[in-house]
């Protein structure tokens, strides 16, 4: 039996998406037993609505909530929060392996740092979502927004982060790792990016296959992309903005003559293919790597399956021994040769 | 008459696909004259594929051609190239309004510096695409590529630069201006645009609307988002990237099964106006804005249709006073006093 926990309070459509989500997940994984955190009533209540295996579900009663917009400094504070409990929870209990949350994400990465801390060595933890490629498999792009700024300490601990969740989570032998840049030319980037490529050029362990552009996140042959958490940031929300744009066209013109019309009738099974490969949340969410334990941010958005996939995720990697594959990486690398004014 | 050079040898395809775009750009516009700089014989021979108009067409002579891996500070120096003999043109004929080039970018920027010169009290040039949006319009991206490395009065300045050519390229009425970041919020971000959020929100003339996402610049209802280079071009290139991947899918499974190429044949047309909608070449390429004249960067891998569109947006802000409109809009800024530390 793996134990994870699940925030039943984060997300947009909370309890309800969440709950639901941990139904699903309880039903394709008969060794998962969920601990789900936030106001009882609430969640009973929409558990209500569901049959499921009642011995591998336990809530723990949280009174308070954090919101999305409350500051993540003020929000580690209380403690009896859905999110906070879950991270004491984590802290405490060795028994539990991962952690699940659609709520802030400023509030999950400072809780995180402060309450469950981070993988010994490692400088800052940063978010890592899995993004579908034109293998018909994923990128790793890491960090994609905990740091807005960084050094290249941090950028080389993000390809250490990443090469072992590529390895552990989707099977990688030997992950290709490309560091983001306006240009694949080694000169490229400011002075963080090219003294980044420097030492990722000299890490053990690390097969660093050199700048890479935007466009190669999707169309590269790379399983790791590393960003400094501000362009990797906006490298996602690009790349959700025009996934957007191009399938909300692609409706808008099917729908718009009686050819097209029945047309779609023929080819909705290949649209429903098409958006299968291109699902960004078959994973779930993003992995909030360099902490203590697996931890999982969700979408606020996450609809009940992305919260399944999303605790599907968390179990298989946790399973797979992330943590203990992260901290064998770590072992070597010496990075206060590899980057001495940081050490 | 407008007067307008094309640098003939520069592109992937070049002079075949330059050639063809002149003496397309021609037919499209009869108020057109074309001065093509290059390997005469050479231009000659493809232009002798086509009927146009021969008394709207010149060709300069240039025996040397600027490859897209030499150096720019070296490839300046070479003044019988086809792209720096059409930059000494442009800076010594007064009636020549603009240049296209689909040649080296960094060759263009150096020497659209040092040859062409800036526009006076602007700091540096930007590169400036073009960017199809949900409201069917555009979004302007400034810079994506130029500047690496920027200082807030940089960023302001790209601010003004769009905001012109938004207003004389597109017809926009005071231009929505956001700065892109990692979240939307006004204290996002690293300093650098922390405290460019602070001098653009002073600024006079920019209708700043607060930073905004990488999803913004397809889905908003902004006309102009302000990026450093760095950013700016990662932002780009992975639009391109996911636009790319998201239109290999719907290919690779409309042509999967027999129910799917059936229907195929009734959507073709839809698909046809979706490519059109998402077209990134509609205008041609990116302006290269800042500099005394109009220059415009075609995309290396330009075909005739994109270099005759890059000529044919080159006449219409050439005609409409793009210079002359940033030069009414850098009067009315005090940078000295908005960025102190800069002046």
């Amino acid at each position: 039996m793996i134990k994870i926990l699940l925030d039943a309070m984060g997300g947009d459509d909370a309890p309800a998406a969440t709950c639901q989500g941990a139904v699903l997940a309880l039903a394709n994984d008969k060794e998962l037993y969920l601990i789900l955190t936030g106001k009882k009533a609430e969640i009973e209540n929409e558990l209500a609505k569901y049959k499921y295996d009642k011995s591998r579900l336990e809530i723990v009663d949280c009174p308070d909530v954090i919101g999305m917009n409350d500051s993540p400094t003020e929000a580690v504070k209380r403690k009896e929060s859905s999110l906070m409990s879950a991270y004491w929870m984590l802290k405490k209990e060795d028994d539990i392996g991962a952690f699940v949350t659609a709520g802030s994400t400023g509030a999950a990465i400072v809780g995180g740092q402060l309450i469950l801390g981070r993988i010994k060595g490692i400088k800052r933890p940063a978010l890592c979502p899995a993004i579908p490629n034109s293998r018909g498999g994923v990128t790793l792009l890491c960090d994609c927004g905990a740091n807005a700024e960084c050094k290249p300490l941090m950028l080389c601990q993000f390809a250490v982060l990443a090469s072992a969740y590529a390895e552990v989570g989707f099977g990688a032998n030997t992950p290709k790792v490309g560091l983001l840049s306006n240009g694949t030319e080694e000169h490229k980037g400011d002075p963080l990016h090219q003294e980044t490529y420097t030492c990722l050029s000299k890490m053990n362990g690390i097969n660093f296959v050199g700048n890479v552009e935007g466009r190669d996140i999707m169309l590269s042959g790379c399983d790791v992309v590393v960003a400094d958490g501000f362009s990797g940031n906006i490298a996602l929300k690009s790349i959700e903005g025009c996934g957007k744009l191009v399938l909300g066209v692609l409706k808008k013109e099917l729908s718009a003559t009686v050819s097209s019309k029945i047309g779609y009738l023929f080819i909705r099974k290949a649209i429903k293919r098409m958006r299968s490969q291109l699902d960004f949340e078959k994973f779930g969410g993003a992995l909030l790597l360099g902490l203590k334990k697996v931890v999982v941010k969700s979408h606020g958005s996450s609809k009940p399956s992305t919260i399944a996939a999303s605790i599907a995720n968390a179990a298989s990697i946790y399973r797979n021994g992330l943590v203990p594959a992260v901290e064998k990486k770590l072992e070597a690398v010496d990075f206060s040769a590899l980057v001495p004014e940081e050490s």
